[in-house]
């Protein structure tokens, strides 16, 4: 048996030739095909005939589809682009739709070599995007070059680990969403599997932002050891040249948390303004650290010549708050402009005088200032043509601290998948080497500052105490019971469950939330209205 | 063998007892356990011990769960609500939830026989709230008063006909929505396999809004030949106690079109409304048919006294605008109010006066009256406790035909996912006996009257054109090349598709809306945002 081993290594090594990859780490746009299949065949014209250039998943198309799947256009134009890139004779593997009988759909990696269709992967374990594809086979296994080659999508590789097939090289392509917690399981994971296999791996990711969604790209190459080899950057377009017969453990330095979420948010709004031809943005700046660092996110992903600030104080407003707002736009460098409130605030007084009067003051004089503020920025927003940055947090959206219609509206919310700790941690990482935020931001207690002498700690639980158990019910699905247990005060936590409970009708209609995590309230969480 | 046969019959004949059940449509609240759990209660109390009781998909706990299912907190308390229904010794099927192995959760049917569960059958078929389940085994038989009983939900029976197991009776529970556009499919499949099957069929389906749910109702009871023996109404509570052994078809009358929406438009009202604890709403009157349609469902939702009518004249308003407002009103009985939008909008005019300067006016000075109008009705709801009723038609919705954070707004949208010329039915049908929406409401030009003399066919096609290609393209999924195919002309096409594309992040902001269809723009239909 150990001779007969041996001769079959024999073989293999003399049949193997030597196998060289590019892999695309490229930011597709959904539904364009043109702009995809032009990308992908620049980088096919490059190739040189005996590398096996590696696409991610619908790159053709373009994903999230969502019902857009349904229509034939979209299959009749892949099958075109698909067309189009055998003409060039290369060799690849790239994500598109495949037709099957009874006008069943795949998510399908075709694998072509010199121009010719030599294999197809259709996905097994559907995600959450592929809701109108058919479940179809997983990894296929194909020889290539001498090799073993196996490849399909990353969510169907648990089942092929249980098929125990030998393959010297595993390519897995993904369209895989960032998750600001994600403490590298896919890494991990798919190491754990390469020692036990004994084969390289291939991890092919798409970047770029696709309305609220993020891919965060983090291709790499890992060999039989598990050890990553070679690594393309997150939230960034790239490509890599690998030889795989010669491959070595590298180091690769990663992002602390604070950085992944800052490129996250200014790969995801630039994306979400540029592939919607928008190209400006305007921000209404309260002198609040969420305003502060909603603008920074902003200006990196547009440019500072495209956002403007826009101070709307009223007679509740403090002389720091103010002063913070001018600050944070000056040491920013963009324009911005004062525009008062008070004729608004005050005409809709008068107007709603005869309701009014004989009234305590409640909500609703306080949620007219908010929406005074809205309309002045959706009024400068349509004149110019450009789109408003919501600066709302997430710890605001669980228990309902906003005004809909007023500060809980914007084209896209830079902040809405960030508890308010997470945005300290963000204010601070952006200072780190010269103030940007203005200091007293971060310092002061937090207002909305739509009556005199208003806190945030009037109406809410402090932050650092009301974030830990959002995260706790939010994020780890630690119910009631199980919080009381872990110590936290009974009334204080049947407060905020009810908080989030009450005011998950108004999260439907928030501004949508660029997502960073798995509880996104405008894309994941969702609990019953009633 | 014949011989034989008949042996069997005679058989199965003698030890067959004659078999009761009765079916319970009830209204369940989500999450609402104690609610839930008393009313079966009730039910079993006032049940003979013979009897056998059939109650719903997930009665126990409501449905939609969405993520709440994901916490421990509402196993335990279903486990709870199951034990006490056991202590009253009778026999019943409910829906509840059951705990497998490794924390896995299954939607299931408890089969319980004089307070000992004798079987449980757990949904394998999952849908669309369904998510955090794990797959179950599907339909169960089990013997019952000398009869072959198969139970368990109605997405699981063509996998359980495939098996062709005989049986007397077949119990399939649901939670079924109500789709306006349904031709009595469930019940033509379901009578073809009673057919095939020689069986009895009972179906139960819960009743009740949950949210933008609209759940219909029409339980029914099913004999050999497939024909409808018994039935409970769309849309309402019920029980109806049945014989199985004496059961005779029966006509039954059904809804016209119309009467249907209006039914189900009336609950979702209420009950999003009542499940939320708000009984008050506030709304719009334009003197157009959507604001004269929607306060007619208000009022039957809520009551007369709860609905308050607003009237928001500007200088762009005409006279029979107003006059067939107030009409509209004065013919349901309710009360209204007159506030104008000028002091707000001129001050507006004066604040954006700045940025305005110089520039043609454009959407920006159009959208500001709109918002000024959102701004007073919410002021309103605030001070009273009222929510408000959005009046936006899904024609509108579709081609962005409204004012974000304007006429776009509202705590539920009841005409959302009607198209125009559906609101038109509705209000012709309302009409049939007197004038209740004002007849030059429906027969005017509609218009948005934010300039002079506008218009909506300034700037969209005739509404019964832009339908037509809305609901081939929504509904049927005609995709651009089929639309031409079918005799559309292209600019139109290319222009309504464009425009339904391009306001797909906006309708992620409208109100929520009821959903009557498959494809509701707030609960169903997505398109790609970039």
């Amino acid at each position: 048996m150990v001779i007969l081993e041996k001769i079959i290594l024999l073989l293999q090594y003399q049949t193997s030739k030597i196998m060289r990859v590019n892999i695309h780490q490229f930011n597709y746009k959904t539904k364009d095909y043109e702009h995809n299949t032009s990308q992908i065949e620049e980088a096919l014209k490059e190739s040189n005939e005996d590398v096996l250039n590696i696409f991610s998943e619908l790159a053709l198309c373009g994903s999230p589809l969502f019902d857009s799947a349904l229509y034939s256009d979209i299959y009749k134009e892949t099958s075109l682009c698909g067309e189009r890139l055998l003409q060039g004779k290369k060799s690849f593997i790239v994500g598109t739709i495949a037709k099957g009988e009874e006008n069943t759909r795949y998510n399908a990696l075709v694998f072509v070599n010199k121009g010719e269709v030599m294999g197809l992967s259709t996905k097994r374990n559907l995600g959450r995007f592929d809701e109108n594809f058919s479940i179809g086979n997983g990894i296929e296994t194909i020889k290539y070059e001498g090799k073993n080659l196996a490849f399909g999508f990353v969510e169907d590789f648990e089942n092929f680990v249980k098929r125990k097939v030998q393959t010297d090289v595993v390519i897995l392509c993904s369209n895989q969403l960032f998750d600001k917690d994600d403490k590298d399981e896919n890494i991990k994971t798919l190491s754990f599997y390469a020692r036990q296999m004994k084969t390289k791996i291939i991890y092919v990711n798409r970047v770029g932002g696709e309305g609220c969604f993020i891919f965060s790209g983090s291709s790499f190459v890992m060999n039989e050891r598990g050890e990553i080899c070679e690594k393309l950057s997150m939230f960034e377009q790239g490509n890599i040249f690998v030889d795989l017969d010669n491959i070595k453990a590298k180091a690769f330095a990663s992002l602390c948390y604070e950085e992944k979420i800052f490129r996250a948010g200014v790969l995801g709004l630039r994306d979400y303004f540029h592939k919607n031809n928008i190209n400006k943005a305007v921000i209404g700046l309260s002198g609040g650290v969420d305003s502060a660092v909603a603008v920074v996110l902003g200006a990196e992903a547009l440019g500072k010549e495209n956002i403007t600030g826009v101070l709307m104080p009223s007679k509740y407003s403090s002389e720091h708050s103010v002063n913070d707002a001018k600050k944070s736009a000056e040491n920013l460098g963009i324009k911005y402009i004062t525009i008062t409130i008070e004729d608004i605030f005050e005409a809709s007084l008068k107007t709603m005088q005869p309701i009014f009067e004989g009234t305590e003051p409640n909500t609703a004089e306080e949620n007219l200032q908010a929406r005074a503020r809205c309309m002045i920025i959706m009024a400068i927003c349509n004149k110019i043509g450009a789109a408003m940055l919501n600066t709302s947090n997430k710890s605001e959206s669980a228990v309902g601290y906003g005004t809909l219609y007023g500060d809980d509206s914007g084209a896209i919310s830079v902040l809405g998948d960030l508890y308010k700790t997470d945005v300290y941690k963000l204010a601070r990482w952006i200072n780190k080497d010269k103030e940007i935020i203005p200091q007293n931001s971060i310092d002061k207690a937090p207002s909305a500052e739509l009556r005199f002498d208003q806190k945030d700690s009037d109406s809410l639980p402090e932050y650092d105490i009301l974030d830990k158990v959002l995260v706790e019910y939010i994020d780890n699905k630690t119910d009631f019971s199980q919080l009381i247990k872990k110590g936290y005060e009974e009334k204080l936590v049947m407060r905020i469950l009810r908080l989030i409970k009450i005011n998950e009708w108004k999260r439907h209609q928030e501004a949508p939330a660029l997502r960073y995590s798995k509880t996104c309230f405008t894309t994941d969480y969702k609990q019953p209205i009633s």
